[in-house]
């Protein structure tokens, strides 16, 4: 060992004790005659002390040495530990110094592309092409810190409950339906191709068929999807699966696994969670993962605003407000950028109707032209809302689109207002989503979540009469506005897949082809069961406060899908590309 | 929950209790007016019973539906637990059984393909077909139940030694040197390649640059080669690394680890591990994986053999025996077959000596016409072979090549002889690897274990002098004659980089162009480091006493790099191919 202690241990306790320490140098100060430098590894910082003594040879050969140590120097430093002068209450090691016996430079450093400090100089391409000094600033290395915790913290919980991890391959074969897959040409197999799993779905399902009753997998999954802000190529997946369960086990079992670590990691006691319909959840928040740290429901104001005479208003299929509590202090300017954000084109209303309760309680809108003021305070007792609050006012002719454009508006002012606390959490279950959502584009029913999901079994007649109408034995768990995990209890019935199946226009021979060698493995004996799927990722990044999973990741990748520092993907040699027998042939533009 | 106890947890304590149980019909029996089912799932077997009672309507037609159950069929039960008038011993519910009430068939199963049973008559392709019906054998489930408990102890232990688990990505770029790299195309950069990882050496080295201090990682990483027995192209490492680190403390750290394994999974308290030095492995067991449960060392005979005009081994440059305890018995047939053995090409000796030692102490030889009683009394002394010793003579004109088959022989005899035994470990470490060898193919010093393995400090002069004599901080961990772990502490010192590279006839630029990112990121300042990789398939076979490693892999694939059950690699539509812009060229024949 190169040091007997790490440089965040030592305490007043340690006081004269002879010490070994070793770490990179964070901060050189020379005051005068002395000079201090900070030496820090992954445990904390410990500073060094130097000072020329009169008649101490040593002592001025020391801070000579040290005076032309540079930063992020690696050091092995012996000394003695001794109490500070002037403490600092900020570090932990701040109430002692080292007063150095001897320095051994490990190895020097050249000077950094930007500076290793929690606040740097170093913009996100300088730092993710130098990732592994990006990685030496402590804000980014506690975020590896907490997702090493929370995946050890997943696993006791999951062990501690019988669940058994198995790895499953990530050589396997493309899936029928689904996102892109990345391929790998087989050498051995010559034309042929492996495919990056997009998640274990199918084997976990398969391990239940094996009877491994309780299974989970903290596993990578791909997807070769143009990227968007928070998604990565591959990412991480805490992946589980249940036999013999109703839905009811399964958000107990997770709940559990929810609270677990919110007790160990953040120290926060997580209520039961709330549940809330899929349907309640688009109706009051126009989003399947409402931010439920705030209020501000939606309320449906077509009673109360159709029929005046406001064209925009009467020919809408939906208009909508939010009450946005104590915001009518809002100046026209703010409502003007407030208008201009929801008639941005990824958020596409067309306008935005504001009414401000004043002082006295009098309603002052913007289509008063329109209103009476006995119409106003209708809408007023609608919204609940009292002087000195802010309602905002979108309408449509889709009813579903309009919720979408309040549910961007309602979160922007949530922000504004200064109701969205990282360090908050709020936490419930979305239930009940629909089995079937219809697509434009193919023209049918389309499986919302996947075709094994089962329907809840007091909507199965619908499936003959009503499928739009059917619900899922599907669920999400929602925190702070963010889909941390999902899943479902899956059909093990072969009738009723068949009928799923059928309604999602698939002919048998269709579905045999597709699906078939699930459908053929439960032949075997399909226990019932159900699962869900955690992204890691994101679980890490809500416990972290971050605003992007990228942090949480030690070598994610950019925009374009590259890690700039290790310069992948990149050219490979064409012997590579013969023995795989395949060529590159670009596509002329 | 469809149940209220598992198959597996009833005792003579519960009986009168109403249970509910769920699982598969492991077995139907049929004895007259009784039948009894054994009912199975994850955590054991439970039987059934059924008797149809005189005047009892609903007794009757359980019988009758418990005759026309089939094996696999899901059932769920609901009964009351009895004592059973035949205690099964074998059982750990063998003292009881469910007297059923109701059975609900969740699901029916077509007759499977083999029969689920430890001792099954499936051969190895349908059971790899049908994968998740072996899966439901409970001697493969048993083995991933190892694994699942090896790799959360081993993550119990590392955090507690406060490693931080890291994950790296499985998308990286195409590594220098070492195996074929499996390449993904990337279609977002068309004609580049992403490369799978052959172990994140690189990366882990980065984050010790990254002051992550200690780093591991359960893995997977893949080799495109060629498979032999015990090779899977994906496959498990426990990956480690840590700084400011001396290979003692590496050794102590992970010598550690496997105590913990052994005593948590075995409930064996390991010893000290010895360790033998490379030269002692290979001088004593021709091998440096020497399986050391059973001694049977090489004796070294020039001195005693050599120079009686037996021109075999007059001519040699290597005469070795290992002394056979107690198998003077050995009949000509057994020698004949010894001597075949030795001679297979896979061993490529030319022919094998033998010498007994006589019930009376005098030594009979396959070559007494060259050897005087004298000399033969010789040979018996340094061989140390007492009355009914078997002595083994191989000899040839490459030393090392000599050594390694009479490592061979010496293993099949400890086969033969019932020295290995796969409930008795005997572990050790293999230290002081030499750091290069000759490679006849490109005729030069090639890195043994790889470039950035640092010299024995003793031995840096001997860099310029006799490099091939250098040793290396270099180590295995070897169990029963595998190769478990091994790694190295690995090169800080620029200066001595480009020595060892110098050495490995690099030049300056060609190091720089091969190695020159890693190089470049310890300009910024690399502790001292070194590190260790477990192959987790192969600990687990170990543990588990399996012949492969394909046994502790939940979905293995098999020597074609096929995944029978999935169908994988396999065709891809062309649209694929087209979005990555490759097209399949056949090669001509």
């Amino acid at each position: 060992m190169y040091r007997t202690v790490t440089c965040g241990e030592l305490r007043l306790a340690d006081v004269n004790k002879t010490v070994t320490l070793a770490g990179w140098v964070q901060r050189i100060r020379k005051m005068g005659a002395m000079t201090f430098v900070d030496l820090r590894d992954r445990y904390g910082i410990t500073q060094l002390a130097f000072q020329e003594v009169a008649g101490n040879e040593q002592s001025k050969a020391l801070l000579e040495q040290a005076n032309k140590l540079g930063r992020e120097y690696v050091l092995q430093v012996t000394g003695v530990v001794k109490e500070r002068y002037s403490k600092n209450a900020q570090l932990p090691t701040g109430d002692i110094e080292i007063e150095v016996e001897s320095i051994n430079v490990l190895n020097p450093a050249a000077v950094p592309p930007f500076t290793i400090e929690d606040e740097t100089d170093g913009g996100d391409d300088i730092r993710m092409k130098y990732r592994y000094l990006d990685l030496r600033r402590s804000c980014v290395r506690k975020n590896l810190e907490l997702r090493h915790k929370m995946a050890f913290e997943v696993r006791r919980y999951l062990d501690e409950q019988g669940f058994l991890e198995v790895e499953t391959p990530v050589l396997v074969n493309s899936t029928p339906e689904g996102a892109r897959d990345f391929i790998v040409p087989s050498r051995m197999n010559p034309g042929q191709f492996y495919a990056l799993p997009q998640s274990p779905q199918i084997l976990k399902q398969l391990l239940m068929v094996s009877g491994f009753d309780r299974y989970f997998q903290i596993v990578k999954c791909f997807r070769d999807e143009d990227l968007r802000a928070d998604r990565q190529p591959e990412f991480t997946q805490i992946d589980c699966e249940m036999s013999f369960v109703e839905q009811e086990d399964i958000l107990n079992m997770f709940e559990g696994m929810s609270r677990h670590l919110f007790k160990v990691i953040k120290g926060i006691d997580l209520p039961k969670l709330p549940r809330m319909t899929w349907a309640d959840a688009m109706k009051y928040y126009g989003s399947d993962k409402p931010d439920t740290r705030f209020d501000m429901r939606f309320v449906e104001l077509m009673d109360v605003l159709k029929g005046y005479g406001f064209s925009v208003f009467d020919n809408a299929a939906y208009i909508g407000g939010i009450c946005a509590k104590g915001a009518a202090h809002y100046t026209r300017k703010q409502i003007d950028q407030l208008t201009e954000f929801v008639k941005r084109p990824q958020v596409g209303a067309k306008g935005l109707v504001y009414a401000r309760v004043e002082a006295d309680g009098t309603v002052k809108s913007s289509v008063d032209k329109f209103y009476s003021p006995q119409v106003l305070e209708k809408l007023k007792e609608a919204m609940q809302a009292e002087a000195g609050d802010l309602i905002l006012i979108l309408s449509g002719d889709d009813a579903n689109k309009t919720r979408k454009q309040l549910s961007e508006l309602r979160l922007e002012m949530g922000s504004q207002l200064g109701l969205r606390d990282k360090n908050k959490y709020s936490c419930l279950w979305v239930v009940d989503f629909p089995m079937y959502e219809w697509s434009d584009e193919e023209q049918r029913l389309m499986a919302m979540h996947h075709p094994f999901t089962s329907p809840k079994p007091e909507d199965i007649p619908l499936l003959d009469t009503n499928p739009a109408a059917v619900r899922a034995n599907a669920y999400d768990m929602v925190i702070n506005g963010v889909e941390v995990g999902g899943g479902s209890i899956r059909i093990h019935d072969a009738k009723l897949q068949e009928k799923v199946f059928e309604i999602l226009g698939f002919t048998p021979e269709q579905a045999q082809q597709k699906f078939g060698f699930l459908m053929n493995a439960f032949k075997y004996g399909a226990p019932p069961h159900g699962g869900l799927a955690y992204g890691l990722d994101r679980f890490v990044s809500l416990f972290a406060g971050l605003d992007s999973i990228r942090d949480c990741i030690a070598f994610p990748k950019n925009n374009q899908g590259k890690d700039m520092m290790l310069g992948a993907p990149g050219p490979v040699d064409q012997i590579q590309l013969d023995e795989l027998q395949i060529k590159f042939v670009p596509q002329k533009q």
